[in-house]
């Protein structure tokens, strides 16, 4: 069986076990503060060209609800798209630390700065929520990516509203290096207040970058993440990967990687004019398949069943990952143009 | 410098580095639904010889969370020794979950049944919280051990109070290796509801397998773990570490080494004279120093100054662990030869 | 100024002032456990023919918020529509005991078992909140009205689906003398696990009565209610209140008074072709007026501006209460009739 | 019978009881926006002489979750006496909200500036809670007070260290009227952030009126009383209670009335050499007896058991109250002289 079925079923890059492995028997400090948290945390900074506070992580649950509940008063609620991580596939994390998510209708896994204003005009007194953040995932939980352009918008009004923007970064290599996209690590940094970048979908055993523009404003953050169990001991571990991650470009070329062997899947649906839900960018491809094709697709490869479009029809997922092979990308186009021949 | 700081100040066992670098490249379904976590849940139950249900989580405050605010109904609350690490070093994170920690004095940080017996006799009505779980912690905060007896007769106790007995096992295999100690890990399963077994201080990279021993009773134990951002995307991670832990003995092995270089301190100690907080059976040792010989201490060695005995005295903590060198331990023992010769 | 604001402008019904001024020096128990409060559930039980728990709390937040954070687990979800009070007014009350709100579009302020059913088959693993309970208000947040057949088809797929059934009711009474309902308290009752009497809107000073219809199910209601802080030191207002509301049917000629006053109102404006956001049969009318006509209506009344239609025109709310006076609803009708010839 | 059960047990005064009847029937606007509750709250600012933001509640437990959850972070802590009603008897409110109580011992049911400063200096990193408010009651649980030098050192203390000083006011009148008390009003304004007037306790019906000193502080206050269900819908009632209550210095006559009765029976006790648990200059009385004479005084008196003191002894409470009759204490007099003699 080959596997599409997402861009965590690999351990770790080369790179990244050796990096483990070499610093294995050093003996350091824990909880996060030690030399290696601290060379991966420069390094971060002299990415993103920010002097930011940046904070390591287990996953992406538990830096949205640490995120979340450390900025938000009890009665403050964050703005998302219907489809956002937080709405649906966190098993009510948000909800569990005392926030309303505010859910508007997503267009492409996206929302926009008139989908926030019809929020905020809707919300205007002590009966109601006050909502006090934007929460937006890219690339999106459907592959789609918001351009430099967009987030700049948004971050615009979120400043002007008193809002604060928070980019949810578990596929951020990915939306960097979306085929067409003008994005860097410097734009979300300089567009948002607090974004994250993530690191088990990219090529990290486990680990996602929290990082605070405003140093003031996390200045009380490590409290939370100890109280959420968000605090690792041996937290060396995070940062032996982090440091690794960003050296000699590995977090931008394991998302190329992963890309680029998606487009080549998209093109071929393309061209074989397979319907899609969305035109990807990124790792995520979601065609639109008849329960015919999906039974025979079952016999050789794994993927997710995504939404039923019809009684006949569903739409499923491909992902690719870092760790992706080629050939295995070659097999699957070979066999695609069979069935759709 | 030599450090005696804690027991997770190195990476883990090159047996658990090795399993990991074998496994890395397979392809394996996420969220510890895999077969190396259905490998290494086999091996607990095997060596628990109880058909319990294991779920891999994080860390130590994590577990505590997770077990507490899952069994607990929002006006229960759970006694716990006043030393308890929930009581006083997870940042409130019971508290979090909306629950009310019941400190009872501890006395060399243990609690016994007439401890629970009047903190069950004072709360008695809708105006207080009601007592729901016995939290305890073994090997305990400041080293010691409960005894099978002990735990036989806390079990006991819960079960005719209907009160849950739950067990922190971040040292387990420490109280377990100690010194004269006649418990299993099967008596640990047999005399608790729910317990765990700590990886993270015991030679694994990190990782703690919660067992509950009423399978029933944890049925929707994994959505308290996704809410609270406790399930690993790469889950597989958890389950190689485990399994490897469970083959020929390691787990024991390394709990034996760190326990035995502790008594090794702990026998020069004594022969020195040197006033001991409490006489420990594990890895934890903890000697009252003055003031000047801590200062010529922290020349050479690296420990915590765990609290303060009066104007001239501090006590230490010496933390061994399953990679401390005996011959770093001899060097101590050599020093403190000298020191109060 | 002439008021239609809403039902909660008065203090209470003279008769319910009267029993208080009557019993204001007797000396009870305090916290609910006093005579008057057991005679008032016993007449509420006797109303409702079932032998249920009943429990008096100060207002309807306060109700919603104790009974779906006692009912639910950490991890469970309540279904509301959209409008549903929980989900819009009460400041993400629910939220704050730690439980998602999932909405769904409403249809003239109601949810049917097809939007139920929907729910349930989007939330399937551990990886969504699991939704356990239903949530509707009746009368509406519109004033429209669940019928009998209603509240039985969905207590129905409740029951086989393993949800709570729970009936907000603060204007239930306005919902039994409905025009054209055949519903009673005792339908209500049958078709629910827990639902309360509203009191507050309907002549009490404040109050509302919590039923639950299984009493193991409720015998921790007071460890919760003592917990959010409601339960009322001098519980015996609350006794004394309802006890005087279920004798001689004071509390459905309240009621009754109020809706038809409202359909007084409602008839004029139909017959004046005045478009209505929903054909009310409760107390709660919302017809759609241009800007200004509201502007004239202003001058002489206090009401609400529901929500905007277009640039021109605005639905309106006017809310009659036990307390309007049958010649200030002839003067607005009076008035419409002039301003709509 | 004749009660001593507590301060209660009975309605409300008779003023406050007619100014409701006298404003029944007027229409007023809801949630406490209304004309009395703004009269109500310039008559406070008025008493207290601070320009201070005044907000009506309905009970203690009520206002002390509310204020507490409020101004704390979720990884802030309260500190509070080990007898303290946040403490013990509100069935874990506060924890419900998150938040910690960390006990001191008490003396005389009272704290000390050493006993906040040890808490503090026993929390300095993340891995604990950070305690961030003082809470203490005056008069106190067990009737103690604190005077205006113990309330300017306190205050003082947490002024330094960046602390918040609440004083929960349930019985503030009772101190202020205690025996030999030089407090006002003024004083308790002057020498804390936030505190409340206990009306449930000293003549309403219900209400408690929290002040914030700081008003930039509470300028959301609003938004946590709606949530957590602290909003009376006919806020007047409220309003036109605490109007009254402070029209003709009826606030201090009535705790005058009930300490002076309470002073009465202690001295009696006193002259008897029936031992005190504490010597009490306000409402509460608490002596010890044999449990002969407790069964004595049962067949005529109502009273609480208060704690044990040995195999023979128990502690009770006597607790007068606005309402109690002199003739009643007399009796009470004259029976323990009997009982005594």
């Amino acid at each position: 069986m080959y596997s599409f079925l997402n861009d965590y079923s690999e351990g770790a890059h080369d790179r990244i076990i050796d990096a483990l492995v070499r610093t294995n028997h050093e003996v350091t400090v824990g909880y996060g503060m030690d030399e290696y948290s601290d060379m991966a945390k420069k390094r971060i900074i002299d990415e993103i060209g920010v002097d930011a506070d940046v904070h390591f992580l287990l996953g992406g649950t538990q830096a949205n609800l640490c995120v979340i509940s450390y900025l938000l008063k009890p009665y403050e609620a964050v703005i998302a798209c219907d489809t956002g991580h937080i709405n649906v596939h966190e098993a009510g994390s948000i909800e569990a630390t005392g926030h309303k998510v505010l859910p508007v209708n997503n267009k492409d896994g996206k929302l926009t700065v008139n989908d926030i204003r019809e929020v905020m005009s809707l919300h205007h007194n002590e009966h109601m929520v006050k909502p006090k953040m934007v929460y937006i995932s890219n690339s999106t939980e459907i592959g789609s990516v918001y351009t430099k352009d967009e987030l700049e918008e948004i971050y615009r009004y979120t400043k002007e509203n008193d809002l604060y923007f928070f980019i949810d970064g578990a596929r951020l290599a990915n939306a960097i290096m979306a085929e067409g996209s003008n994005l860097t690590l410097h734009d979300v940094a300089v567009n948002s207040d607090v974004f994250y970048i993530g690191g088990t979908k990219n090529g990290l055993l486990f680990g996602e970058a929290v990082i605070f523009k405003d140093k003031k404003l996390s200045d009380s953050f490590r409290y939370t993440m100890k109280q959420r169990g968000a605090i690792l001991a041996k937290g060396r571990i995070l940062g032996v990967q982090f440091n690794e991650l960003f050296k000699d470009g590995l977090y931008y070329e394991m998302a190329k990687h992963a890309n680029s062997l998606a487009m080549k899947i998209q093109d071929t649906l393309i061209e074989l004019n397979v319907p899609l839900v969305v035109k990807s960018t990124t790792n995520q491809i979601f065609p639109v398949f008849s329960h015919e094709i999906i039974e025979k697709m079952k016999e050789k490869y794994l993927f997710e069943e995504w939404s039923t479009i019809d009684d006949k029809h569903t739409a499923i997922r491909f992902v690719t990952s870092w760790d992706t092979k080629e050939e295995v990308v070659d097999y699957l186009i070979n066999d695609l143009k069979e069935l759709f021949k």
